[in-house]
């Protein structure tokens, strides 16, 4: 399994930094987020080391929603949000995998986001299908 | 496999609703959001109807993560958003489980969103994680 040693997460894991470990599988780890947007933020990371989510092979991503569905249940939260970025323009912070598991209590707390819509209409998403998979 | 004839998310699974499907495997569809962000926005959902993450089997959830990197090396974005919502508060419109995979092209186009951060510390998520786990 890939470790990076000057990763802060890949310590998390080896417990050479200490964190408030909820849930532990043989493929990952969720801790309590230490700069949480609301109470019960919690992060799932493979432990796996990559960067982002296409460089990580399938069965290291086997258990992570499994976890993420453990963690949701035993906050209690009604409504959450999952969010994994990747890359620094994305808000990725931490460069290993990783995805918050974020209640959502309020409008105020919690992932707040904007939802700026694109114009498009089916003949340019035909296009751009055909051009994504190279047909 | 749950199902549910009212929802236009196993309408589309079932091809009743027509839809610019990228990838599909036994347990997910992988096709281009008609709303999207940015170019190349795409919404990965389980075969088995659920509308939340934690009411979803996990064998249902097996591919989901797989066919997101699929089709976040398709697209070829450098940076993107993976975004799991759960609930009206939480952004979901569609009561069906979905991943959408959002491409951070710039700053302005993909998912804006806000990181408000709540003030916390050890010893409080000490006394949080005992309560999650009931210790």
């Amino acid at each position: 399994m890939a470790s990076n040693p000057a990763c802060l997460f890949c310590r998390i894991i080896k417990r050479e930094i200490p964190s408030k470990v909820l849930f532990e599988t043989e493929h990952s780890l969720a801790f309590l987020d230490i700069e949480p947007l609301s109470e019960g933020h919690t992060v799932v990371i493979p432990k796996h080391h990559a960067q982002f989510l296409h460089e990580l092979p399938d069965a290291a991503m086997a258990d992570l929603l499994p976890t993420a569905k453990k963690v949701a249940l035993a906050i209690g939260c009604k409504e959450y949000n999952i969010l994994q970025n990747n890359g620094r323009l994305a808000h990725q912070a931490i460069d290993h995998v990783h995805f918050h598991v974020i209640p959502k209590p309020s409008a105020e707390e919690g992932l707040t986001m904007e939802w700026k819509v694109q114009k498009t209409d089916g003949d340019k998403l035909e296009e751009l299908r055909k051009r994504i998979l190279k047909l």
